[in-house]
């Protein structure tokens, strides 16, 4: 293997997650180690959008000890973007995008390119690798797998998801023991909306809150079930009467028989064409509420469950570590188009390893629930599923905090000289 | 101060907190010092409801793990109840259950009555030390304040406080980093809404996130200032026109000029008559997407802010803890009829103690912030609120976690034989 000497790029994109600065740390810290073929660090501000744009930082810049903090620093901190390359939707947008994207890469001599990120992100990543075969750029094109939803096909599961249904899993017990508390004889409900789009992963991950049979959740409404309002509203009456409360999760894609959003508004959509979901939860409030005529609150956890740094996940956290390195580590070996995917070599105990995957597989393809990891009649996970998660969650990060709060790092984020005149 | 010999009783009621189980250990542990005076410690299930009902548990049969192990328990270990004794509505309900529990004290022998809540159980604690006064029952009757809301008056702050809010602000902090990572310009808000009824204390608490003048949140939205929507869109879009992103936090009770809750939906009301609030964020949320046209997510945290033990003050606990034990020494000093109080002696460095407060001049009065704690633009506290505020969120607590999850104490709750026929 002849190497390639150059500069080295790192963007993030997509939803932030707990955990994706510590990939971002994990790449950066990696390149450290081969100053003979990585010469620069840069970073990409808010993703492709700030590499169109030449927004670059020198991250070799920044205190050894602001890099470490990454690992423990919420949301994204070189920023992202939801911004998308589409050579179908809008075809001249996307050649003149490519073209600038390489002139970017090439005026910074940039030869090792990493993009942390979910699904539409990868397929960028893709793109991009595609692209410098056909133009024979020589680059080398890693994705860093992230995502909440754990929604990526072949890797065993997504850094950040660890994290996210550790807090929620903590929520639901924390609320349960506050509902089961005040309930009383007229039988109180809870309903928790959790994010996951169409995958059920998230809501899912509440189940490990439940530690023996009576604990919370009693129901989880998962996208990949449809909603059945009449078994739904006797399974609630079910609990009710028996224990006097209960807590329900339900993942923000919940869809009926036919394969509607039961929430959505389809009226707005984001920048991808998604619609936005919301209000699941509070749908069903009013269902049980006039239904079964129980007193029932939500909770809307929204982005404070993806952001929760100050309970993530120390198993998640060292594999989104993991997953940065082994990108850097696959690309000086001479790899491109591949994301880095986290292989489990056993549940119990607990041992996995990284790997790589042609980003032909990854890109746009859904990952859901096996039907046979969740209950016959549909409203719980199964023991299947409870083995793959529970690992993930465990261990807490020992979180510095500075007068009662979690003290985050930010990057100086001194920027590189522009090359290049202004994007057109 | 000749002994009052007998056996001790305590129960919680009303919204439970993080720390309200904190100060029934501070009573149990300061009880359990003085057998020779108080012989049996019982709690009293779900509060009033409970002790009607006759169904007392017996303290001194818990483990001492356990009692230590509340401090760190959320919601109430003893069961809590919004039930309340009504003499003006109900009169002759309230005659009926005021014989009945003082059947149940002088069945059982109850000297000691210690009782845990807000406004409303305050005022139900009057009632009782009133009745033993005009019964000429000897028994000492202490509350112990607790309430997320922060609204009782005389006592610096409630304990449960310190806790919501630093729950909260660290989640304004982890949820703003989220936000202004993806923002890229066509701006994004985000909206959060938190408790706290017709007091903005919890609301303003989440001011302690800003560390830095740019720094999340941007905009307080408090019950104590009226609605003013040109002024609020007006604000939202200069801050976003200047950083991007904006983070509004609302006070569930935010009342517009005429002095309408702006989220009421008055066709539902809870037990006390007290209208049922949701929905301030979303109603927001619609005003500012239809208005500035930026894009707009919202979170509502209900329950989880106030069961957040797994992000609770050290502070907080601590003054929960030491509630209790004052209730037991001031009923020990032959006192009752009275609530403790904290008393703040410094605030930089923080320094307090327990004081009392006669019950009459507590219940039902509501303590709101201070028009001069607020910005002369009513969009966010200002430092004199900081400066109160800022100690309460100090310390965290070392949870003891099981398998990723806080590990908490449930109470074996060996019931006391009832001695009395049912309530009729």
């Amino acid at each position: 293997m002849s190497e390639l000497v150059g500069n080295m790029l790192v963007a993030q994109s997509g939803g932030p997650t707990a955990v994706i600065n510590a990939s971002v740390a994990g790449v950066i810290q990696e390149a450290g180690k081969h100053p003979e073929v990585i010469e620069e660090i840069y970073g990409g501000l808010n993703g492709i959008l700030g590499i169109l744009n030449e927004e670059l930082i020198d991250l070799n810049d920044e205190k050894s000890r602001a890099i470490e903090g990454l690992k423990h620093t919420p949301a994204a901190a070189l920023g992202t973007c939801r911004y998308k390359i589409d050579f179908k939707k809008k075809p001249n947008q996307a050649a003149k995008d490519m073209d600038r994207l390489f002139d970017v890469f090439m005026g910074h001599n940039i030869r090792y390119f990493f993009y942390a990120g979910g699904n539409d992100s990868q397929d960028t990543a893709n793109k991009i690798h595609d692209e410098a075969l056909k133009r024979k750029f020589e680059m080398r094109v890693i994705g860093v797998p992230k995502t909440i939803d754990n929604d990526l096909p072949h890797t065993d599961h997504c850094p950040g998801f660890g994290s996210v249904i550790k807090y929620n899993a903590a929520t639901v017990m924390e609320v349960a023991a506050d509902v089961s508390s005040m309930a009383t004889d007229d039988g109180a409900c809870c309903i928790v909306e959790v994010m996951g789009r169409g995958a059920g992963w998230i809501a899912a991950g509440t189940v490990l809150a439940k530690r023996s049979p009576n604990d919370a959740p009693h129901i989880i409404l998962l996208p990949e079930i449809p909603f059945d309002e009449a078994a739904f509203l006797a399974k609630v009456k079910m609990v009710v009467d028996e224990l006097k409360y209960c807590i329900v999760v339900v993942g923000e894609g919940l869809k009926d028989a036919s394969g509607k959003e039961f929430a959505a508004d389809t009226t707005k959509l984001d920048s991808f064409g998604h619609p936005v979901l919301s209000g699941a939860a509070e749908r069903l409030a009013e269902i049980v509420s006039a239904k079964l005529g129980t007193k029932t609150r939500t909770i809307k956890l929204g982005y404070a469950q993806r952001a929760a740094a100050h309970f993530a996940s120390e198993t998640d956290v060292e594999e989104a570590t993991a997953c940065g390195s082994a990108a850097v580590r696959a690309a000086l070996d001479g790899k491109s188009g591949f994301m880095v995917k986290l292989v489990r070599l056993s549940s119990n105990p607990y041992r996995w390893t990284t790997d790589l995957e042609d980003l032909n597989h990854i890109a746009n393809v859904e990952h859901l629930i096996p039907r046979d990891w969740i209950s016959a009649d549909g409203f719980l996970p199964n023991e299947k599923f409870v083995e793959y998660a529970q690992p993930l969650i465990e261990g807490e990060l020992h979180l510095p905090t500075e007068r009662g709060l979690p003290k985050f790092v930010t990057l100086e984020k001194n920027r590189v000289e522009k090359k290049l005149p202004s994007r057109s």
